[in-house]
C-alpha cells in the first residue's frame, strides 16, 4: 500500500495528550498514512512527501467516532411505540419483547441486512469503530445467532442476553440468569469480546448482575453494564467494583456513585439519544466531569429508546442538555468511547495508531454542536 | 419535458385536504409528474404509463420542505460566541454587528457563494422552497445587495432593512427608521417579495414596527415579523392587526396574542433551533395549536442564534420538545410554511402543484422524529 497525505488541515483534533489540552488541537496541519497507519503527524509546511495526497481544502479534521454502545441485531422498528409515547397517549407495555419476537422471527441473513445498513449509516456520519450488543434474541441459538452476526461488523461484539427476562422465563427469572450465565455464555463467548447486563428494576437486580458479569469475565470477557437510566440504583458501583470497562446511562446517579466513579477506571458512557427520545431528564455531565470521572458518549442506537445512528446529534445534545463543552463531548465521542472499549489505537491521531479520520465540511469541530442536524462529514477515512 | 412515474410508494403525505387527516397519507401509492407539475396522484395498481420510472422501492414520500424563515445572505460565523454562550462564558455582546460588519465586508461574490452553499445544503436535506431575509446589510447599498443576492437563489424574498439598528444610528433610531422606510425601502422593494422587522425590546418597537411594515405595504410587499423571542411584547397582535402573513418565534405570548392570532390569518412560524441553540425555553405549540392557530416550522438558519439549515432536525426537537405530534410537526414544516408564504402550489403534492418531493430512507415520516440527527433524506425531485 502506498502513503498518503492529508494536509490543507485548518484544524487537527488529535486528542494526543502528549499535546496538552483535552481535545490537543493543531492548526495548519497534516497528517500522513501508512499501511492503514498514522505514520506522521505535524505542521504542513514539514509534511513529507507521499504517493498520494487528500486536500482538505481548509476543513476540521477529527478522529473518527467511536460508538461504544448500539444494539444494532434486530428485526423490524417501534416507531407507532415512539409516536404513541410522543402523542402522550397510553401504549401497550413490553417494548423489548415485541422486537425479541421480531428478531427471532427473521432469518440471519435478514439480521445481517438490516445491521449491516445501520453501520454503514453510521459510517457515512463519521463513526469508524462501533460496538455492538447481542440482547434480543434471549434464547440460546437467538443469543448466538445475535452475537455472530455482530461478529462479521465489528470486532466488538458485546454478549447480553441479560437485556430483559424473556417471556417463557417469566415466573422463573432465576432460571433464565443460570441459562445467560451457563449454556448461553458457552454459545456466545466464542463470538463476543465483552459481557453486558441491564442491571435496573425490572430487568436483572444487583445480585443477578454481579453474577452474570463475573461468569463472563471468569471465561474471559471483558463487562460492561447498563445501570441509573429509570432510577438511582446500586449498579453503577457494583461495575467498579468488577472493573467494568464502562457503565452506561447513568442518568441517575447518587454521591457514592460519583465517587466511586472517580475513584475507579470504568468509564461513565451518557447516551443523550436516550432521553432525546423518551423525554426523560438528561444525565448531569458537569457533575461527572468535574468529579475527574472519564465520561463518553455514545448512541445506544437500538429501535425503542433511542433509534438514532448519528455521533454528530449526540454531540450536539450532549453541548445543548448535558452542558459539556464543544471539546468535553467531542472527546468523550471519540477518545471516552475508545477508553470505554479498553482501545489505545482508535478516538487519537498520534503516530502507530490506526488512521481513522473524519473531513468536516467545517473549520473547527465546535460546529458538530453549532449546526445540530447539519450533515457535517465530508469524508471519512478508515485504516 | 417527459412525464415521470415515481411509484413503489409505502407511505405518501400529499397534506391535500381533501383526502381529509392532517398529513392526508396514502399507502402503496404512485405520482406522475409533468412539465414540473404532479399530473396524477393514485393508488400503485392504477397508475398511467410515463416515460421514466423511479422505483421509490417502498419509502415514504413527502412534499418538499417549505423553509419559511432563514438568514442567508452574510459572511463570517460566530463559532466562538456560540462556544462561550454553551459553556457559560461571559463574551461580548452585539452578535449580529459583528456579522453585519463581516457582510459589508465581504464581496457580492463572497455572499452569493455563501448563500448559495447554504441553499445547495437545505436542498440535500429535503427542502425546496426556502425564504431568505436581508439584514446584515442596514445600509442602502448592503440591504440593496443583499436583498439581490436572495433573489439569485429563490423568489421568496425579504427586505429586513429593520433587524437592528445599526451602529452608526445608535443615537438616531427615529433616523434609522426614516431610512427603512424612505430610501432603503425604495431600493430593496423591486428585489423583495416581503418586508419583514424584529419587534423586541432592543430592537424595533411598536410603533416603529407599524410604521416599517406599513410603508412596505403601501409599496406592494407582503408583511412579516419577528416577535415574542425574548419576552411578551403586542408585536404579535400588531402582526395580526397588519394581515401579516407570519409572526415569527412566538417564544413568549400572552393569552390575548393567542387569541389574536386564534381569530386572524397570520401563520406563528416556530423556530425550535433557536431554543436549542440559545437555551432558550421552546415555545409551546400545543397551545397554539389546541386554540386552532395555524402553526409552521421553519430553521430561522443564521450564524448567530441557529446555524442549522436542517428540516428534519428541526421536526425532530418540534416533537420533543414543542410537543407537537409527528404528523403536526411534517405538515408545520411544509403546508404550514406554505401558508406562512401565502403560496397553494408548494407543501402539498397534488394535481397541478409543484412536483416538490422527498423520497425518505425510511417507510414513514415519523422517522424523521425517531431517527433524529440522522440524514433521511434519500432523493429530492424538484418541479
Ligand atoms: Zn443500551
Ligand atoms: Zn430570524
Amino acid at each position: 500500500m502506498t502513503s498518503m497525505l492529508v494536509d490543507n488541515i485548518a484544524l487537527l483534533v488529535t486528542n494526543d495528550a502528549l499535546h496538552g489540552s483535552l481535545t490537543a488541537e493543531r492548526s495548519a496541519a497534516a497528517v500522513v498514512i501508512e499501511h492503514g497507519l498514522v505514520a506522521w503527524v505535524g505542521d504542513a509546511v514539514d509534511a513529507p512527501a507521499a504517493d498520494e495526497r487528500i486536500d482538505a481544502d481548509g476543513r476540521c479534521v477529527i478522529p473518527g467516532f467511536v460508538d461504544s454502545h448500539s444494539h444494532l441485531v434486530f428485526a423490524g422498528d417501534r416507531a407507532d411505540e415512539f409516536e404513541h409515547r410522543m402523542t402522550g397517549q397510553a401504549y401497550a407495555a413490553g417494548g423489548i419483547r415485541r422486537t425479541v419476537a421480531a428478531t427471532r422471527a427473521a432469518t440471519d441473513a435478514d439480521l445481517l441486512a438490516n445491521a449491516g445498513r445501520l453501520v454503514a449509516e453510521m459510517r457515512a456520519q463519521g463513526t469508524t469503530t462501533v460496538e455492538i450488543k447481542s440482547g434480543y434474541g434471549l434464547s440460546v441459538a437467538d443469543e448466538e445467532r445475535s452475537v455472530a452476526i455482530a461478529r462479521r461488523l465489528t470486532a466488538e461484539t458485546t454478549y447480553l442476553g441479560a437485556h430483559v427476562v424473556p417471556p417463557e422465563f417469566t415466573d422463573d427469572p432465576a432460571g433464565y440468569v443460570e441459562l445467560v450465565t451457563g449454556e448461553m455464555l458457552a454459545a456466545c463467548a466464542p463470538h463476543a469480546r465483552w459481557i453486558d447486563v441491564f442491571c435496573e428494576t425490572g430487568a436483572f437486580d444487583e445480585d443477578q448482575a454481579r453474577a452474570i458479569l463475573r461468569a463472563g469475565q471468569a471465561v474471559g470477557l471483558g463487562a460492561r453494564m447498563h445501570a441509573g437510566q429509570l432510577g438511582v440504583s446500586g449498579g453503577v458501583r457494583l461495575a467498579v467494583e468488577l472493573g467494568a470497562a464502562s457503565v452506561d446511562h447513568c442518568t441517575f446517579l447518587a454521591d457514592a456513585d460519583v465517587d466511586a466513579l472517580a475513584a475507579g477506571d470504568t468509564v461513565a458512557t451518557l447516551l443523550p439519544g436516550v432521553e432525546f427520545s423518551t423525554r426523560q431528564p438528561y444525565p448531569d455531565a458537569r457533575r461527572l466531569i468535574d468529579a475527574g470521572v472519564t465520561v463518553a458518549i455514545a448512541t445506544d442506537c437500538n429501535p425503542g429508546s433511542s433509534f438514532t445512528s448519528s455521533m454528530p446529534f449526540c454531540i450536539a445534545v450532549a453541548v445543548r442538555d448535558l452542558r459539556m463543552s464543544p471539546a468535553e463531548a467531542l472527546w468523550a465521542a471519540t477518545a471516552g468511547g475508545a477508553r470505554s472499549l479498553w482501545r489505545d489505537d482508535v478516538g487519537v491521531i498520534a503516530v502507530g495508531k490506526r488512521a481513522d479520520l473524519v473531513l468536516l465540511d467545517a473549520p473547527s469541530y465546535v460546529h458538530l454542536a453549532y449546526r445540530p442536524g447539519v450533515p457535517l462529514v465530508h469524508r471519512v477515512i478508515t485504516g
